[in-house]
């Protein structure tokens, strides 16, 4: 008898029937002998529309009323889903995020989880209970409701799980698992059966939708097991963890991609101190995200800066940077956009010459040029125009063979 | 400059231009240089499509949760109003009821307020800001979400000016105040300046849409000004107080009606001491509210024994009283529908002789039968077809001369 963590997503608990769904789901694990904590967000788009309900009133809520407003989406799936196992005979209680001793700081809209206290949550499970927690809130020392911000629930399940050292923390959602590739455009994609921490994240980009990048991380310093996988189906989905891996026969084990992106270059920067710091803080306190940062090498004193940002901040980006240029004595600027950005991912690259060459080689033969390159230690990031994608991709898929299930990786937790 | 607590009804907040519309009548106060406590119930019919929601997943949903899904309503006006104060440049903070400190017992679906801490709204008036709290909830001492039963936000609002000592409580709905009578059954019915709780609470079977009986108790034992007007108008509105009043002219006050009363009767029941509770224990055992009781004068050691009951109830009763007439040896029963309830309402009754007189010759003109009589101190109560509402309504209110502007009963406070 373990204690496993589930969560819920939105489209899992649209509507009553779903709901129902997700109980007998619940009482599966149950019925397996497990305890069980579920998280689940809030109804289909209910926080869509308490989102337009509050921007009817005010163009810019004020943040603390929001989220008092935001965490009521969750209560009500929460409440709803306690009495759908109580409907099938199964003791259950639904605890909002202070009921489930969830403290974080005082930062409206964004905040982290600063503890939990799991009194209560233990209490229940002892009485037998499945404990339905509200995904995505807690609630300062002052006793305000605070919410998490983007993947919120997902932190909300990996947290309670590394807090209730529960067995592994299981994510449904309607995604089957992690593929190699986007399904969509490489029909030869593999869902994997199982993938590391560090290789999640890098896999983030079209990743979010299976589990959110903040949750993994959380999942990873925790080391606590996730699982990933349909609400809708039994079909196996892939475990996110950080096990000793045998090693894998796949160096690679995955192409993302990431659409909309933009890139900026500065022309003919001086090569001094500070100059960075004056082109990328206005930018960071418009809240503008910069991805990749590519510095040509330095001749004659001068240098060229290019960087990419999301398409939608691309006009922000364009009003900053000319009083920026003038200031620092740089040579001039300019855009373009209807760019993305391909990544080949995995652990293994480490410690494997000759990635990056395949790589290259492999989108040279599909006649796709290469814009800018960034790599991580286990990543090696194209940015390519945004219509070369899904040729790029399924050439990367080809190039180190991720069709191929004779996957050493994929049994590395046998 | 005064503390008013005000309460707005689902009517009055349910969307988002009527929610503005609250925060100018909020503001208009301020203005005054009053500092608000606003209580709010659910927009429009959230509260039923929360209840139609459960009732999908479960025919009788658990009260704890029932409570947290429900208390979620007010959490969304509150913060909704609070945004729309913001927008207006007035400060102003939602409070869920566990935030303005208010406890309750740990009876879900029908909570009584135990007490409640101020200091938090203390701390933000003082701050200058407005507080709205969300109506019609509590938490028990173990930080559960109790909801206040039928009333539940009328009952805040009155409790919380009670505890804050506040110069009075306004209650704003889609009724323009208490009337002589119900203006659809009497047109030439007058609206009130003011009433005394005791007259309210017997005016309560129309009045309930005015002001909830249980918060125009809690209103007398603390001695809560209560004013009650419309929320789409400035006409004045009608004060329900406790206060030292003149002597008014106009004897009786008001005219109520309540439509949907059945009564049953049992014959020939053995006068002797149980038989009572055992005709009404059972009924009270399903809940069944007996209204007035009528027990004919016994003659040969048997009596008759006649009581009221809203029709929906009737089939319940039917159910019950068949077994108990004959453990007690009754001569048998019967029951009526089709009835109504005409009442004749004025705390000077007390000391005045001849009312009832002149409202039975009223009916009599009108030729309206009595079925049976109830009275209070302060109130006659007639049980006649409801078909004869309608001209029994007018007749006593033309008996009493209620049409009349001649009311120093209207200048009481003066």
């Amino acid at each position: 008898m373990a204690l496993i963590v589930q969560k819920y997503g939105g489209s899992s608990v649209a509507d009553a029937d779903k709901i129902r769904n997700v109980a007998s789901r619940i009482m599966t694990a149950r019925k397996r002998g497990d305890d069980v904590v579920a998280v689940v967000s809030a109804m289909g788009d209910t926080t869509d529309m308490l989102i337009a309900l509050a921007h009817k009133i005010s163009a810019h809520p004020d943040p603390r009323e929001m989220d008092l407003l935001m965490s009521t989406g969750e209560l009500v799936s929460s409440a709803l889903l306690a009495m759908a196992l109580r409907e099938m005979g199964q003791e259950a209680v639904s605890l909002s995020g202070m009921q489930a001793g969830i403290r974080t700081e005082a930062r409206f809209g964004k905040a982290r989880i600063t503890g939990i206290d799991p009194k209560r949550m233990q209490q229940e499970l002892q009485a037998g209970k499945v404990v339905i927690v509200a995904g995505f809130q807690g609630v300062t020392d002052d006793l305000e409701v605070t919410t998490l911000g983007r993947g919120g629930s997902d932190t909300t399940a990996v947290a309670l799980a590394a807090q209730l050292q529960a067995a592994r923390c299981e994510r449904f959602t309607d995604v089957e698992g992690v593929f190699t590739a986007d399904p969509r455009l490489v029909p030869e994609a593999r869902k994997l059966k199982d993938i590391s921490y560090e290789e999640m994240l890098e896999l983030a980009s079209y990743g979010a939708t299976v589990m959110h990048p903040r949750a993994v991380e959380l999942g990873a310093v925790f080391r606590v097991p996730i699982f990933v996988g349909s609400s809708f189906s039994t079909a196996p989905g892939t475990l996110i963890h950080g096990g000793a891996l045998a090693e894998p026969a796949h160096k690679v084990r995955g192409i993302a991609h990431e659409m909309h992106v933009a890139k900026a270059s500065v022309l003919g920067v001086p090569d001094r101190p500070g100059v960075a710091a004056a082109i990328f803080a206005p930018l960071s306190q418009q809240h503008i995200r910069v991805d990749s940062i590519v510095q040509n090498v330095s001749s004659d004193g001068v240098t060229d800066l290019t960087f990419t940002v999301a398409q939608s901040d691309l006009p922000g980006v364009a009003k900053l940077l000319a009083p920026v240029v003038r200031e620092i004595g740089a040579k001039g600027w300019h855009t373009a956009e209807g760019l993305a950005k391909v990544s080949v991912v995995g652990a293994a690259m480490r410690t494997t010459p000759g990635i990056a060459a395949r790589a290259f080689r492999a989108l040279q033969q599909a006649e796709v040029n290469i814009e800018m390159l960034t790599t991580s230690e286990i990543r090696i990031t194209c940015v390519i125009s945004a219509s070369h994608v899904p040729q790029a991709s399924r050439a990367l898929h080809r190039a180190f063979h991720l069709e191929s299930m004779e996957d050493a990786g994929e049994s590395r937790l046998a």
